[in-house]
């Protein structure tokens, strides 16, 4: 069951209300690689993980991505102002003006609705990992084009926040792959020669070998992390 | 510039006819996870790559995906048999029988039509490579399940050719990313604090601890493959 | 922010697996009344409300209608057993055995999958306060077809108990409509004569006569329930 | 059946052309509240209603909304004027300048595709009249909506007449759910303990009592109206 | 506007209820060919239509398709029976059975709700012609699929009739088409070399010549029907 | 099976950067009358044709819209210039300023993405080539809006050669159905009297006689050409 607390995860803020930025922050509520999915995602996941630490994971990620999608609707809703004022707003999805009244939407930045074909849900834990590890690095790819593009001093503080919300829930993902890379899929893994086979059909041009199949498995972070150190060290905050 | 040639990539048969099994197959032409999406994905994502070995990874991949699509097709018709009766299909979609003539379609095995939202595209090769690597792995895993279900050896020997692609190109989309994990995404990687926080929302319980992130890399399979040997020795052929 | 419990909002239990009723349990997940509709639609139309009490009661049935997704999906993944096979589903969906590995699914139960269209948010509290009425009748009127589909008791006491939470927040809709109705839409409540024709376009017949635009506004269930005692008496349990 | 008479419900017109305000107008040609959505759920409703008054209402106001629509239409078609410029519109959908050749198009504001998602239809009288209900006052909220950002005089005369007949339409609806009120899922009113909890989990707050479950019904509009006078009496035209 | 009359443009009867029946012919309300495309193309067309006799036509046979898609309701009404039973529906869309109470639905056999891009809408009178006449074609089609597995001679006989209208719809879009022939797309006709050109990318066969573009006219029916007699012979009823 | 050359089918340039021009070209794409639509069409079509001259014919043509829509994508790629910048739009689609990171996307002009129900495909080549020659003028049409609103001359000379290429297929399309114009949906062909009544259901105005039903079969293009002389004699170049 769930609980909601009225306190924000990360309090939020903007400079000044912007209908533009609003209706650019919408892909990360209701887009392809926003909040909402990977919430959906990660709990549609663990209706049948029987794994408990796996489980209790997705569980703890997917109610945080709930708290982004709050943050993120949040802020849209301050972006949004006061008036209906669709002409303000360029190009992108006009639908907080018109249907709206200037709620966030549970559509991305063109007004597409969000949609169940999102959630990546297999019933199989490595490939279930390796869809929420590509999810979470297509969320940061994400936040990283806002940032570029939202000069609001606020919104951009949020944006932080949750892009490096990612990077601990990837690395969290590639932590439990490597626990179960030999299980479902991977234990499954029988491969034959027309698994070892290159077909250059576009030519000109061949760059790689005949592949090398093995079970998908990451570098451990935690190894990776002591061997070469991590050139980025935390920020002071 | 696509040719194509009226041989297929590899022969495919039946052994009788068989509504129901064409209807699970159509998963792997319409469905999220196959093989039309595969060969759109790698295609979509090549039109703005620069790096030109990774660009003729990509369409190579994808021209084989067509081809890929196009034996699963063969064989949905073949196993359509000769009249339309819906009522013999069992669960799922029933499209064939009253508007396709037979004919393989652009659905999944329940009759939802084949959507570009499927496709994960963001221009961050490191982000595409994993949605990728995701991709196949999921392609897999429900070539697995229809292995499972459909009883036919015909329809199983095309699949286990198919599984067994879906493996080559995992390994070759693992070695693409170990070759360009200094670049996009994982160059911008700037982690501060809040990327080493485990947010337990999920009580009780608690098994991971604070995360360590780091750029997404594999364990090389060339590496791997020689440090403990495939315990998976390919099949005789 | 929310919170995840790991003990269900209220046990369920299943007779036995049958994916039969696994499927037709999939539209109170994935379709167009079901509880993901429900939470979705309170938490987004919470994003923009100002009035404390109605977001407190948007947030704690939204909340309350996540933990009811929670054990359908419960439900469904006993419901579905162990063996993908399609062939046992009969009509409607059958995503669970070819893409799903039997997890549940957001799609309906015939495999269409959830739609952010569901979600009715107007950023008007009386219009939204109706849409949130009609939605609960609805949510009940489709968890009685459930009901007379479904012979596993187990399921069937699940079934009972989320109906009748479904006739609460009706009544809690119902009164917060009440003390809102002299707001927003209802404010603006401007009629002219153009209100007040009816045009018989349906012929032969004409049974209503010129409409009298006014308010709506519900009978106070608590005065009602009063006047004329509720012909259902509680049952004891 | 149907027949179609040349001359428009209400006559229409606008003051110049202007493509923004034809996209404005979309939503409620091709919208999830707009008059085609309204026309299809009143039809739909209507195919299964034995009770000859109310399948008459509906009939006569889903043939009303088609006027509607046709009236709409008209009037994107002015606005739209004469050149595909897809530069002039602003935000939103700009489908008429690229496929539609300036047609008026069953799309919404930002372009999305009308859907039969938006038809609420249960064949259960009760909760089909709540719908309907809502539905017209959400289409109200949306006149609001373009009124305020459409500045044109000729086209706000159109929208004043369209957002009465939706008072007209709730009216009638309201009047008819108070005849049908002890029929079809009110009749199957069965309230146990569990439908007068209140689950209080968003916190802190609880604003609200048990609730006291009842069938729904309005207060009725005619006693309403005479109770306490209408304080908006009808416009002199 | 339009007017509903309550007779049926032409009466309908079953010969008993039939769930899977029924499904069947939901095709032909919300699939992508069905009745209610038909109208909703037709209509759409019409809105920006210069030419009288164009427009008169496209809403006489807009209105006739509405009168179809009733008639299609009913019958589908009555195959419904009058007990929800999604396990006698056998493949396909079962959302009758769990949420529309056995009303005919806007969705296609297998589900898919009806949607505004099955209509095909260019403000071009050529290429719009053309459109019909392939949707009239392909709706002939599917009822001839729907009539080869419904054994009923009651909806046989409205499918025949059915069937016998796309005929003459066909016919007049045809005679249309070659009245508008030398305007819209065809007037700007600009052919170069490119035009023709053949590409012979499919190997090996080339069964084609090089093309020689002209505007698209039909043999004139009438002329036709002299000229070689038609074979099939009016049946006398 | 197909090969791709990575020289493209024809060269294109721009003359700068424009990223509105990007996303009007985005319809051909991802739009419902683009290249993707008509290269799957024409491919899922030809998977059950038995017809080896009709089968060439709809694969060569598949193979050059996918070429085709490689030379869209190139010049979407060129025009989305190196900067995510939303603002610089317009209407329409931003959803490569959001996620694509200035990919070319397979979605419309508006966000919507590219949909199976697009494709066209009945197993009955009458129908479908229909299809096929109505597809070819809606494009047609498609490319002409996108020429009158894009001033690149770059741009303008890929239009060009593509609005050619449509002509090409058009015309053999038409040459295709004229060989099969005694086959499949045609030679069912069995009218009766009511394939011969004209239903005046929209009033006032008549203006087309009683349909006199025949097969669909255009005026030969060859003998055409001959009869009237094309006013359009090829450009030199």
């Amino acid at each position: 069951m769930f609980r909601h607390e009225k306190s924000l995860l990360h309090p939020v803020r903007i400079e000044r209300p912007n209908p533009h930025y609003a209706t650019l922050l919408q892909e990360q509520i209701g887009g392809s690689n926003g909040e909402l999915k990977a919430a959906m995602q990660y709990m549609a996941q663990s209706f049948r993980v029987k794994d408990p630490e796996i489980r209790d994971l997705f569980m703890d990620i997917a109610s945080e991505e709930l708290g982004h999608m709050e943050m993120v609707a949040r802020t849209i809703n301050l972006l949004n102002g006061h008036e209906v004022q669709a002409n303000q707003v360029g190009g992108g999805s006009i639908q907080a003006h018109v249907v709206g009244g200037l709620s966030p939407l549970l559509t991305d930045s063109s007004g597409y609705p969000w949609s169940g074909v999102y959630v990546n849900c297999t019933g199989d834990l490595a490939a279930d990992l390796l869809s929420n590890i590509a999810a979470e690095q297509r969320a940061k790819v994400v936040y990283e084009y806002l940032y570029r593009q939202i000069k609001d001093e606020g919104v951009r503080e949020t944006i932080d926040f949750l892009l490096n919300r990612e990077e601990a829930h990837n690395a969290l993902f590639r932590e439990a792959l490597n626990r179960v890379k030999d299980t479902g899929s991977n234990v499954d893994f029988g491969v034959d020669e027309d698994a070892r086979l290159y077909f250059d059909l576009s030519t000109p041009g061949r760059y790689f070998d005949d592949p090398v199949p093995s079970e998908p498995a990451f570098r451990s972070p935690r190894q990776n992390n002591q061997a070469h150190n991590n050139p980025h060290p935390p920020n002071q905050r």
